[in-house]
């Protein structure tokens, strides 16, 4: 959406200062934008698809959770949307104090359940005397701490786990970093745009699709993986979701090393087409992180070109 | 387990009197035993493992939703554990009364959130001065109707929308059956059980199991999957999870259609055994939906034996 | 080649009147050109090559002794030749005698090593008192009975074995047809040409090809095979020849179902190209059977171009 | 066959001191025993399933002329017959004289048509005064220079083109050595004998088979290639035959590497024989070249049998 002002606005999923603002804060295609918080992926991408925004930052999977179904739903069913970007983002929780708390000092915090659950190791050894509340999450859990609000035992908390993002935005102190089990655990951001003819490619790409198997029959998922090995197109993921029709029925969310403008990406995905119910083509993109892939022999877009070049002689 | 009065009990995702309550009471294998609520997947798992229940009914996937990622990684991840019974159950929601209220004298209703989404149409067509409360779960909604509970504004509700079962347990009419919008939405429930070695085939088996690649490289599933078409054995669902060791590290949990003692999925499944960093087998049970799939031109246990019957005389 | 008067001369592998010339004479591309015998399969081809001949006729496999190596060895060697039609001709043999002569008076019979080998059953049977001389063709046999040559004996032969061309073309009855033991016997005889754009695919049509590995390693035939079974592109032959580089190095020729300027066969062509050394294209020409195999669905050329617009679309 | 005298006797392609006769000659298992030359690979065939011989020695395939389809035919038919050993030896001709004769003084030569081809070239630069009169055999050639037999001109011929062996077995010399073409072109050779089992693997083996396709159908190759593969099974050699039952019917003769004690190779051989029509079995036999190959990960006999325990145990 283009605002009066020409500044567009993008959505993401909220609240404010969990780790999908900090996603959508490192998005170039997001920089200067307006930035709103949603209340769920679907108010999200139906505000995308009304136009009413420019596109939207949500959570698509995570290193330790799997998909997020609800992203992966959305994107596979209702008006076709486009992946436009993504980003990795560690998952890191923080212990936030106001300014002049000391560690030795915590004994009430707040934060998000699933937070509590990653943090609880930490906690036990380090604050054993420490009582942990649960909120609806970890940005309000902050927002608490900042605003001294007291919890249900009448006292304001002394600390709130949250990501880092939410120290900055309430004035908070990290008091201890990075004190969640899965320290390595990432989560994958896409930013969801109407769809777009994508941008040019950059030998670092990522492309993702839906395919739909005609007649479900034993080795249909075979053949997808054979369209794609046979012109040395790789998958970095796939994902099978049912089609809602049915118990058995399903369709496969696959993402791809490559572009969609790359000769062996296109040719594989032209011959998905021909042996699926249905393709939907959701989007390339450049990878977050970065990777060059080598190419397998014979699969380059010059190899492409020769090999068309030497047919087109050859039909006269 | 095994009480004192030698009577088994086992537990299920509970509340009492919602879908998986009904599941487990389908289940042949848990007649006649002590059926108990459990909070959550991991608290029913944990008291199997444990040896504090015989066993353990939840959900696992749903035909609309997907797979139950709860159910999912606890069989993946922990000690092994088999699934050993499946069933398939409707998702039909019921509008529930106290014994002589009419569908016209409805004006107050509560429901839990997912039955409150899936029934909307069919109360704005039929009920448009009805309103809806939300509840923590549909077995809550239908006890509250019985005990005539008051809602927030001060009076007992007239109907709760909930699963059949919940009618039954409460004393409740139903007024209206079947009123959500995927009336054949299907829920896919497993017995869960210490591993044992699994019944006798009975020609309309299943068995699932998880495999996890060795050196993630490109054309790995391909491999996975041509070690079960070589040997005739069609997959009837195949899921990627994260394996928890940095995105993009998958493993793949799988039901094919036959049985361990089968020599052709006992084939794909050493072939796998070879080729895979780990396979876990998650066991072998009758199908829920009785299908005798046709047994592949060689590819049956007499055809096998055959053939090493051939081999053992070649090799002398 | 074009002589003075504009007719163009095609060869054939001689001697005249063996079913090689009868194969010719069945050959539209052929009617009312000048035919010649020629001496081998290299001499024939030798004389495309140099433009001496507007084309050859000759054996390329028979159905009970396989390919003719001396010819699928000068198409795959040397300069690039093309397989322009093809027709089958039963290898049927035939007892002639000159006009007159009964079945009951034949004493001495002379033909080729080869039909005397088919025949023998035969003749022990219906003419046991019957001696048969070995010449150098069938052709020179008939030639012999209708030219009343004495044999080694120093009478005249009684009848030839031979094709019933030579009957027609030295004046000799047939007393009995069909005289072979394998009657069912097909040989496949190819037009051979220079290179040159093929004809227009009729639909029912062949393609032939040489594919030359690349790095000769285990998996490279069946990464051959998968470029036309993902295109569903039918092979109707395979035969490995040796490349002369060393024992345990092949290429392999192909026959396919489809013409070059079909779109599957196209692109399987394509894949080829890239993953192979070499890829030497020996031409599209209508089948000699007329069969028009079905198109499996997803790979007619109405899909292949509806796949490709859709690409173009995506790619903007 | 066990003589009198308990000598077994073998048969090889004659005439006698050929590049046959010298390939029995190089095989350990006939060490010892007497050899008799044999007219045709059908004889030497028919005396070995007969009992008159212990085996035969024929050649197999030529890296330049390819399989020799009378050996490999009748392999394919008729009873039974197994190969036990492989033997490669370079064709190399040698100009062979009666001691004494410089290589100055020759000027009438003798040989076989096919050594006459390959050695043209070096006659026309080295002796370009020399005629070269052909013969039945290069054996034949030999003798009669060692016997001084007179050609068609009635002088002796001064020299012979011929196997070195010859040379020996005459008397003669070699004046010069390697004169051929294709230097490096290589026969394969094979003891031929009644079915037995195979000796023990060395690791270092090779196992031969025939597959006929069941119902012939598209990608019936395809199939029999990924039994193969999907066990690590490398193929070493792959030829098509005409079965003889109509054109465009195929079996496909293969050489693998390994033996049928292997597990790998034994599984994927059962494999072969549930989906074929029927399968022989040619043997399992030490390579000639003498090369290990490396095992696959996963496909060793260990990484069998380990796999094979797993599966008991889950069976239980």
């Amino acid at each position: 959406m283009v605002t009066a002002d020409r500044t567009p606005t993008y959505g993401y999923l909220g609240p404010e200062a969990t780790f999908t603002e900090a996603a959508a804060l490192r998005m170039p295609a997001v920089a200067g934008a307006r930035l709103v918080p949603c209340a769920t992926v679907h108010a999200a991408f139906t505000a995308v698809r009304a136009g009413d925004l420019a596109g939207a930052v949500v959570p698509l999977e995570n290193s330790v959770e799997g998909s997020v179904n609800a992203t992966l739903d959305e994107l596979i069913r209702g008006e076709p949307l486009y992946v436009t970007a993504e980003v990795l983002l560690p998952v890191t929780f923080t212990l936030l104090v106001r300014p002049g708390t000391d560690l030795a000092d915590i004994r009430r915090i707040v934060t998000h359940p699933v937070a509590e659950a990653q943090c609880r190791t930490w906690i036990a050894a380090k604050l054993p005397e420490a009582t942990v509340d649960l909120g609806s999450s970890t940005a309000a859990a902050a927002e608490a701490v900042a605003a001294r609000k007291p919890g249900p035992h009448g006292e304001p908390y002394d600390a709130a786990i949250a990501a880092p993002l939410a120290g900055e935005r309430y004035g908070l102190e990290a008091v201890a970093t990075d004190i969640g089990e899965d320290s390595d655990a990432l989560t994958r951001f896409v930013l969801v745009t109407p769809p777009r003819t994508p941008g040019m490619p950059t030998g670092s790409d990522k492309s993702s699709l839906v395919a739909y198997i005609r007649d479900d029959h034993p080795g249909a998922l075979l053949e997808i993986l054979e369209q794609f090995a046979t012109r040395g197109v790789n998958l970095s993921r796939i994902e099978s979701r049912p089609t809602g029709n049915g118990m058995g029925r399903y369709c496969f969310a696959i993402d791809v090393e490559g572009h969609v403008a790359d000769a062996r990406v296109g040719e594989a995905m032209m011959g998905l087409r021909r042996i699926c119910a249905n393709v939907r083509f959701l989007g390339s993109y450049p990878r977050a992180d970065g990777v060059h892939p080598p190419v397998r022999p014979g699969t380059s877009n010059a190899d492409f070109r020769d090999a068309a070049a030497w047919l087109d002689e050859l039909r006269g």
